[in-house]
């Protein structure tokens, strides 16, 4: 399988640098203190839509051919890709259709809505969601750009490492949440291609701990219910997003649904910065696993900050 | 009396600068579009201690001679410029003592104690504040450091502007929210120093409207009582702030309580940053009063981010 190389995410980046933010890299001492490390945060909650999902669903959109462009986009998703989609196709002027399951967050659901997007309901399980996903295809068209498993969106996803990486080249890890594995795809190879030595790590919920598993027992598992706070991070990997995950990413580290809440609030208080429970899980899984980032220099990506403040998990 | 030109305020930032946080600009697109004008917002909720008085406290510890520092600092404050003097005087090995009243926010009391300052309660009142302080002087001696009423905290202060302008140099309009006046004095100095077209605006709950009162009335208000959710905003003016204030700031725009939450809520929500009430008054100024700000480029000062998440004002 052809995963992006260096010039594809240059490419990307280039792509979608006048849609885009460049996020800022902020810093904590007191975050530090507490976990015996240097923390630097990639605020991609401060990307457009409030999600790194942004940088995948532009560059995908804003790559596509006049002619395929004009028939419009279909996506799947339980919130921030699908937004993404719904203003990436908003500003190049084509229809979106996002197919999200009944379980989305109401502020990620609105968000589709307020980009001028149509909705289309399905279950939660993905066998739902990719029938649905399949008959709206076939009903009117449209090109299928998937949340995770497209080349164009990991690399997309992979612009945020080439920044945080200029801003800061010599980071020794990089961590990030892991659920279908675009981010963490692009984040590993963004990073290894800049900095071979550098460790990729990723983060997940226990509740959704199906790329944790998979990397442990070297097989794809698809099957596991996800049962977890964090909306964002329920997807499994797949073939494509468990290739890269498993040539690049030393470990992924676990937090529980207790320390994700935790930590989301550390986050909160310390950082000052409103993310959603799966942003937290990075930070969740550093505070769990300190002898593996002791003294070390990390970047963690804040993959997004969509959360409803009447809903909060404290 | 003498104000700080800028000469004073370039020291300050000099002298500052090794402790302090150079903090970011951030924009939103979606509250540009709903205020009808640009908006940069200086993040001083992401100074240390979590508000922007860390740089008026430590330049007032740090332009202290030896002998001096050596007897220690006293102070008042309802929190932010406890804290700020408590980690000033931590940094520079010197003991603080912060006269606080019971009605200090929860958050802001244990960051004053956990940076090892002494904690003397008083009540809310300004006349026992001033009381309880000038006692705590006549028994253990000391530098006093008033929270506002101090040419170097306001040189202090006035280094957030310095930063802002030199990030954005074209402002048309600066608004910063007013309490005893530190802050906005601070502002008002810098801005027109550097930029003499620029418009001062200060930001002020109409429940603690004495700035806006005083000014309207040209006499300083120091006898109405202050009934408001903006904690770090319930001081009255000094001789001091009001002359400086009196000659730069071109008006005094008040938000309701009401009109404060909404704007502590969409900078929550679409800038997704945690500041406190008393920061979220400049914005609910801004949104109330569209018609001095549209089409123009506006710096907000962000003042603090110490909130207490058990207690959300929504």
């Amino acid at each position: 399988m052809h995963h992006p190389d260096l010039d594809a995410i240059r490419t990307a980046a280039a792509r979608i640098a006048p849609h885009a933010h460049v996020t800022p890299v902020l810093r904590s001492g007191s975050l530090d203190r507490l976990a015996g490390c240097e923390l630097f945060f990639k605020s991609e909650h401060l990307q457009r839509i409030g999600a790194f999902k942004f940088r995948g669903a532009c560059n995908a959109v804003m790559s596509l051919d006049d002619a395929t462009a004009a028939r419009g986009v279909v996506t799947q998703s339980s919130g921030n890709h699908g937004a993404a989609i719904a203003l990436a196709c908003r500003i190049r002027g084509i229809p979106a259709t996002v197919v999200v399951p009944h379980s989305a967050a109401r502020i990620k659901l609105a968000a589709i809505r307020d980009f001028g997007a149509r909705v289309v309901p399905c279950e939660v399980a993905q066998a739902d969601r990719t029938r649905v996903t399949a008959r709206v295809l076939a009903e009117q068209g449209g090109e299928l750009i998937h949340p995770f498993d497209d080349a164009r969106v990991i690399a997309g996803q992979a612009t945020a490492t080439l920044e945080l990486l200029q801003h800061t080249p010599d980071l020794d890890v990089l961590v990030a949440p892991v659920s279908g594995g675009g981010l963490l795809s692009g984040t590993a190879l963004a990073g290894k291609a800049l900095r071979p030595q550098i460790e990729i790590v990723g983060a997940e919920p226990e509740g959704a701990r199906d790329a944790h598993d998979s990397l442990a027992q070297r097989r794809l598992i698809v099957d596991q219910p996800a049962d977890t706070i964090c909306d964002g991070l329920r997807a499994h990997l797949s073939e494509r997003t468990f290739d890269i995950i498993s040539r690049h990413v030393a470990a992924i580290e676990l937090a529980s649904e207790a320390q994700i809440v935790a930590a989301m609030r550390l986050l909160w208080e310390r950082l000052k910065q409103a993310v959603e429970p799966s942003a937290a899980v990075a930070l969740a899984a550093i505070l769990r696993a300190p002898e593996r980032f002791r003294g070390r220099r990390v970047g963690v990506i804040l993959s997004g900050g969509n959360v409803d403040l009447d809903r909060l998990p404290w």
